[in-house]
């Protein structure tokens, strides 16, 4: 039999990042392809106690089905939490998702019809495209250069997609580039958003993972009048595996948010929620974040440095100030999937050929490098062995 | 500022089921309007020392990013589990879903295009129309009586809609009903779908909870072509709270599962997947569905028995023979809605009006019981309070 799947089907692939975790498994290849945290700084012992105590006490709430705006307690404690980042919100102006994959997927499906316009940063997180692209949208794309989102190129998109729904922006160590959003450029998004009655969905992950620098506020700090949907995590920070993410917006968008979510999963799995509320209660997040970037800002280090030892001149490499990611363009003409392929059989390092951060692919020079789940030992090692398979094939002619 | 949503948030309106939760929390309200297990039955102490013990051992892989297919030991578990109900299945067979409501929206998602029929029985369950709707398809209803879906009204709806992407079912103890589809129907709706090349979902959250009469097969158990998606969940024997469901179908559907899912929320919380494999490792779940069996036959009996005794003659109930509900059909002309207001304000007992469960609403002279929350002497004085307001609602001429 073959019934007919709905029209957003044709849309349908395993992503490549998803696919590659197959190799991750095999330990005899290094890899600098995920996006996870790592392992080893996860506070493992505090969520097993947090674990523990939620369990022994607070079972009966645990177990049984609880309301899909999300543990009303960790609410009010990711309001105090955005509220240090400069955002203020309500209870009833912030929800408790899934991870944030699922704040991506319900934002879409709340906005997109088929063939809406949605303005995204190029390159752009290949998680956001799948989750949007399944909603049919057209994705019209922004440039960028070091301090993210170029303005003008915005501008001219929004002239010419007035009826976009949404624009869509990673402003703090991008994926896939590491890119911050400059402080004048959040205040001008938010200006045009608001001039050309369009929402802004800013999704920060990694704003926390500030290895260097003066912190800036979020996009959604600079909006007075609801234009700003804010989507954050606990995935880069605590834990990804507890999938614990939320939305910030107004009270009409998170009504709608609540609906949709009610219609997807009901509500997030409710042990999760309150082992990140008890960790949040109990242990110092602040403190913890302090030591991640200790952790992280040596790895950043070692990998930024043996891009500038083992690889070509002619390789451009950004210089990411956070996050997890460090992205690279090579001259035009050489395509890093071959390179990826070749990469694989003699060095055995992979790296995620950077096609897949554009909706509609292309861009073939570019990679993106993740530098948090290896030693900086390894990570210096991996890119000098990384290093031999660019300086040999930009060494032939394109 | 007024975005405009997309075209499928005209249909959003948050459930009456879920906004009727906030009744639940006052003491003073007697309800069967919930559809929640009884918590008092949760095995908490086995759940509670799995937690632990997965927590210790296995905190690396639980706290971090996991497949997206759900943890195999799991897996593998849940195939061991369809076996028992007669449903053979392959490790690519099975994908593990965050409550079967994600189920439900997925299969939603891969099949339906704006416009799209779907066949569903009537009334059905509130949450598959919930999960549906937003996808915009057109609902078909096929009449049941206490046998289930009746086939001559089913084929009938086919040749009327040959291009319909699926029938919904839910066999056993129908939700909101409490029926049971009879085996030759079983047999007969298989070999309807593969006539018509259409699918079957099959959506089976209370198989376990037979308390009289013979066990009869899942409609999967007849497939032999792959025309039946299954939909299970772990909700009413284990705990709602975890968020644990699974599908079974084709190699080729579950591949669509997945790659919307992965769009969706990337993976299922991995400590409650974890913890659900460690109960079925340590403990015997037959055993506790026996135990759970029992108490929830009392709840059934106590509410049958009163449904006798208090209510007028002209009320019509079905008996259920396992599951959580039972329906009520009053003579025409009632309004339910209507009822529940008075009973609210009268004899503080809630129920939920049947009209939520049909696609369009109508039926205002049905609605839905549920007995599970209650202890059986509850539910007997619940069910005399709730007699005389339909007793003396009855006794009006309509």
């Amino acid at each position: 039999m073959e019934t007919k799947r709905a029209g957003r089907m044709a849309e349908a692939k395993p992503s490549f990042i998803r696919e590659s975790l197959k190799y991750a498994t095999d330990p005899s290849i290094l890899s600098f392809a995920g996006g996870a945290p790592d392992e080893n700084l996860f506070p493992s012992d505090a969520l097993t106690k947090a674990s523990q105590e939620i369990m022994k006490t607070q079972w009966r709430e645990v177990l049984q089905y609880s309301i899909t705006e999300g543990y009303i307690p960790l609410r009010k404690q990711l309001i105090a939490w955005m509220s240090k980042l400069g955002v203020q919100a309500e209870l009833d102006e912030l929800i408790i998702t899934s991870g944030s994959q699922q704040g991506l997927d319900l934002t879409a499906k709340i906005f997109i019809d088929p063939g809406d316009t949605v303005i995204v940063e190029r390159p752009t997180y290949m998680g956001a495209i799948n989750a949007f692209k399944y909603y049919q949208p057209r994705f019209v794309e922004v440039d960028m250069d070091e301090d993210g989102m170029l303005m003008d190129d915005l501008e001219e998109k929004l002239r010419e997609h007035p009826e976009a729904k949404f624009i869509y922006t990673i402003p703090d160590f991008q994926n896939p580039t590491g890119r911050v959003m400059a402080k004048d450029r959040r205040m001008r998004l938010v200006e045009l958003a608001r001039q050309y009655d369009v929402l802004v969905i800013e999704d920060s992950p990694y704003i926390s993972l500030r290895y260097e620098g003066e912190a800036i506020p979020p996009v959604k700090h600079y909006d007075t009048d609801g234009h700003v949907v804010y989507l954050g995590t606990m995935s880069k920070t605590l834990s990804p595996g507890l999938r614990i993410g939320w939305v910030v917006a107004t009270k009409d968008i998170v009504r709608d948010y609540v609906v949709l979510k009610q219609a997807s999963d009901l509500s997030t799995t409710e042990l999760a929620q309150r082992m990140t509320s008890y960790y949040l209660d109990h242990e110092d997040l602040d403190a913890h974040i302090v030591a991640l970037n200790q952790e992280y800002r040596k790895k950043r280090d070692a990998m930024v440095e043996a891009c500038r030892k083992y690889f070509p001149s002619n390789v451009r490499a950004t210089y990411p100030m956070g996050g997890l990611f460090l992205w690279m363009m090579l001259p035009e003409g050489y395509d890093t999937l071959e390179i990826f392929q070749d990469s694989l059989k003699t060095e055995r390092v992979i790296f995620v050929p950077g096609d897949t951060f554009y909706p509609y692919g292309g861009h073939p020079n570019t990679l993106r490098l993740c530098f948090s789940t290896t030693s900086a030992e390894k990570i210096t090692q991996g890119m000098e062995r990384l290093g031999r398979v660019f300086t040999k094939a930009l060494s032939k002619s394109n």
